[in-house]
């Protein structure tokens, strides 16, 4: 059986770099808190438990000085605040582009827009880009399932800016997007990061050549989810966090399998993979 | 047999003002030059060219030190140049919701964005538009038959600003903006005239209660155009310049005619055509 491994695929830019601030910590030894799941993958993660990092969910079970670290996904205002109140030292490891979403957001309010957030409200990173916007100045639709700006909100607002969660996929945007055609102004910063985008094309680009696409990642990581939903439009996919959860009848008649990962897959658990695959 | 006239229908503001201009004129006495006809209806221009008003095709015909009249679309830089070296007045009929496309599509350019002017490329208000904007920065895309941006177009531009033919649909400006979703920062400005707007939705509404709509106005005339397509695809249309056109067999069985107008339509000749269908 053949195994290819998308062009793009596993840790992006701000995951390698938390991650990196993270190794670094733990080698210097010391307690060091992490406010929420520093990435999104359980594998990762443990094994960072099991070397002594601690985490914590509110800002509030911080112990007084102690030293914590700031997700990629950033954290929402109140949290900061608490942490600026009780750490000894903050790292913040928000991703560089996702901190440029809170600089858009911050933009549109500033200049008189009504700020639309295209994405999942349950998602930490719009939870932090909504904390950090006044009430009844913005709204967040996921895009999917009708979940859209409709006629009325239209035609009640003239200006109106939008900005997108880093991880959500082209079509959403859209779906978002084109029912506020038509207001008198409208700005649209597109988000998306760039990676999400290469590991997207790369992976539908993959899909379309083999008989099965293996998505590795967290169950509770949306690149991944949607790395998986792309898949499974083109070709039978799977969705596995290791290779442990491979099953050897996915694999029978199939000649040619690729393989692609979300962003917050380290590069051991896609090799696991892919060997695990070769020797079925 | 009932006749409904549109809510909304006849003179716009900016068709209005320069009738005004140009009534006020002749009542003068002496010489107007009207570079390019200064409304899209030939009935009403007849009357004034009856009445002395001289139409000029180019600038360059304006014979020196002459009173000039600039059209509601606007004139070409070129041509406004050549004037103001020959005229010896210019009065400025163009429209100031025109006039503030060239602004806003101006703004674009200088903040760094290629500029999309949705319209049609060879109405004199879109080559006003174009005449002012520096070559190579922009791009016309009409909306129609697939004539809109497409992926290349998209992915070798970062920044997008969006203006619109004051007379395009809503449609038309949708099919426009659509494919440009995803660019890195599109801003979109609605310089579709409010009127036109209230025409618009004023004129199906009526074509949906009524057995034949009838659509008066100039056949050069852009809006009229649309009004009548829009009027066609939900009820039986006919467009006509003039009373005279209005033919009997089309009224044959018809219970309630709804008629509307284009923005360049006297209301002496819409009332004539009311009667005209009254008396048949």
């Amino acid at each position: 059986m053949k195994v290819v491994v998308a062009e793009y695929a596993g840790f992006c830019f701000g995951v390698r770099r938390i991650a990196e601030m993270i190794e670094e910590e733990l080698a210097k030894g010391g307690e060091l808190f992490a406010l929420g799941e520093p990435i999104h993958n359980p594998i990762k993660v443990e094994e960072w438990k099991k070397r002594g990092l601690k985490l914590i969910t509110r800002a509030s079970e911080l112990p007084e000085g102690a030293k914590v670290i700031v997700r990629a996904h950033g954290v929402p205002k109140e949290e900061w605040e608490v942490l600026e109140q009780k750490a000894g030292e903050i790292i913040d490891g928000t991703c560089p582009l996702v901190r440029k979403v809170y600089d858009r957001a911050r933009y549109l309010v500033e200049n008189g827009y009504f700020v639309v957030i295209a994405g999942d409200p349950s998602h930490p990173e719009v939870k932090g880009e909504m904390s950090y916007l006044p009430e009844g100045k913005y709204a967040v639709f996921s895009g999917k399932n009708g979940d859209v700006p409709d006629e009325s909100f239209k035609r009640d607002r003239k200006k109106v800016g939008v900005v997108a969660q880093t991880t959500l996929s082209d079509k959403l945007l859209a779906n978002v997007v084109t029912p506020l055609i038509g207001v008198e102004e409208l700005l649209i910063f597109n988000t998306i990061c760039y990676e999400t985008h290469r590991r997207q094309n790369s992976a539908k680009e993959l899909a379309s050549r083999v008989d099965l696409m293996i998505v590795v990642g967290g169950k509770n990581s949306s690149n991944t989810s949607k790395l998986y939903s792309i898949c499974r439009e083109i070709v039978e996919s799977n969705h596995v966090e290791s290779a442990e959860e491979l099953k050897e009848d996915w694999f029978a008649g199939k000649n040619v399998v690729g393989v692609t990962a979300g962003a917050s897959t380290p590069d051991e658990v896609i090799d696991e993979v892919v060997r695990k695959i070769k020797s079925l």
